[in-house]
């Protein structure tokens, strides 16, 4: 039995992947591989409207606001939300808490002036900083909302006077939110959604089309939105399984019955590591993550040995990042409560022998 | 039995259906889906170099070319390639030979003049334009080499003295192709090479980074190559069963090999057109396509009970694109020549009864 912490791509449940291996042979009975079947075929059309409605309905979506699944991950959004969003000559404003942040910053760069109004780069990303203005003119205020590689979450969301994006790819479908907050969420899928190669975006339909730049087709929100998400094939796979994990997290009662979830694995793990005296946290206590969770041990020569020892109890992907070193234990939904329990354990009994 | 004639996302090989439905259940025996495992773990790495060296070790890519998978599709290259090799002020040449060309024309305008220097938009695509002249002053010239709505296919590719550029979406892997006549390549997976989410790009190194333009990194090719295909989190999946289906073309004898079943097939198919006195072609004979072949019947009132004849005879996805009507066929590498008797055999049997 393998227990996957790893930050991504991750683990999905179980009955998704035997739902997804199957689709592959014959899909929905049609006796045709779901990879080969047209996109506009009435059978994956189906499938493209129930993820997109699943996404509206576990979010509350309210009106105004459209769905669309994109390619290309975060890391696209980075420039192409600034290119649909930022005018010629206007600034934005970003709060950089880590990697993801410092990407999305320099993405936005070559489309306009970008003020950073705030950073824990001062303490190698450990905090959530809190003491920040907008400027007025702002267009946009961007931020990440969980960083994976830093172990920081912002629990509160900034102040939503200027219009806020966020880079939800880490913790979306993690906790209640209120779409209403926001003018613009993206999110890569492989981590909460589905796998790899999928994009979610949900976007404000009345900030679009104001910056009165020429842009690409595919990078341009209203085409893919008019298209609904079939301006070109989609990522047929992709979206099928983030469908049907939807689906699972639905039949688990939403994002309200995973957060409860959540909230329990993320306690169960940092209880341990703030009693168990080998191991320490590497982040404001208020600003932990509860799906990214960091962490290092007093005595870094244990650490090998401690991630051996993990491994063998079947927990993988624990490894840091380069960035932080010592441990990372994502928690994303689809990891049971039992899986942080055999960590905890291990962490337990690693005290025990050292 | 069903004959998968859809013109894509298409049919691929049942042993890849079978080995890619494994995978998702258990990638190479790790006790893990593909779905969830890090794209930097060494056993994904291993496939993306695998799929990579079957793409230049198939196409026969020399020295001085690097091959990427992206993702976005051929219609997000339209913008890309423009972006990478147009400079400010210059202009390209474009063959204008359908829908996709057209596509391509209009996303490359944001970038510079497009000098279309010949279209066979005078006759609903169906011919390939053969007389022009490409300016001394134009950056590259583009083509798509075959058309999957029309049903045209370039059988002899433009003079290369200018940069020759290609969207070979739909017949690359099909035939054997001289790379080295190319500055760039691309292609959705879609049709020969995998399922939907991936994008095929070889190019030149030496054309890159002269343009001067400040390129959002997800769309600048030369971070691309320096990231190895993994600049951000790649699609997992589609590689993965593209290296599946890449790894099944080399086993039948590679390019070569399937280039003669390829023409078997159309021979086979466009025979009977020819001599059922129901059907006929809808395109220029000598520029007939390989891998799309587009006709009707001199009795437009006789299409839909063919269509529905061929349908229970287990013949799918043979209705024509709306630009053309009738019937398009697609004959693509994974579809088997026996697939193609049974179209044909319901061809003569139709005859027969009408």
């Amino acid at each position: 039995m393998k227990h996957n912490f790893g930050a991504g791509p991750c683990i999905l449940p179980q009955e998704v992947f035997k739902q997804a291996s199957y689709g592959v042979l014959d899909f929905n009975d049609t006796g045709l591989s779901i990879l080969e079947i047209s996109h506009r075929a009435p059978e994956f059309v189906a499938v493209m409207d129930e993820a997109i409605a699943l996404v509206k309905e576990l979010l509350n979506v309210p009106a105004g606001y459209s769905v669309i699944f994109l390619q290309g991950g975060a890391s696209l959004q980075f420039a192409m939300l600034a290119y649909n969003l930022l005018p010629e000559g206007k600034k934005a404003s970003y709060i950089n808490t880590g990697v993801w942040s410092t990407k999305a910053i320099e993405e936005a760069r070559l489309f306009g002036e970008i003020d950073v109004i705030a950073s824990s780069k001062d303490k190698n990303f450990s905090y959530i900083p809190k003491d920040y203005t907008v400027a007025a003119d702002s267009t946009y205020l961007h931020f990440t909302s969980n960083n994976t590689i830093f172990g920081t979450e912002f629990h509160t969301f900034p102040d939503a006077k200027n219009h806020l994006v966020c880079d939800m790819s880490s913790d979306i479908f993690s906790k209640e939110i209120n779409v209403a907050d926001f003018d613009l969420i993206y999110a890569g899928a492989q981590k909460n959604i589905g796998p790899a190669g999928a994009t979610l975006v949900i976007v404000k339909d009345e900030i679009l089309g104001k910056t009165g730049r020429a842009i690409p087709s595919m990078l341009d929100y209203q085409k893919q939105i008019s298209a609904e998400s079939m301006y070109n094939t989609p990522p047929v796979f992709s979206v099928y399984v983030s469908m049907l994990n939807l689906r699972w997290l639905k039949a688990k009662g939403g994002v309200d019955a995973i957060e409860k979830e959540n909230i329990a694995k993320a306690k169960s793990l940092y209880t341990e590591i703030d009693r168990n005296p080998l191991f320490k946290g590497t982040t404001a206590v208020e600003d932990r993550s509860m799906m990214s969770v960091c962490f290092v041990m007093e005595n870094p020569e244990l650490e090998k040995p401690f991630l051996k020892y993990a491994e063998e109890k079947g927990c993988i992907g624990i490894k840091g990042h380069r960035s932080v070193g010592g441990f990372r234990a994502s928690l994303y939904n689809a990891l049971p409560i039992t899986s942080v329990h055999v960590l905890v354990e291990a962490m337990q009994e690693f005290q025990e022998k050292n």
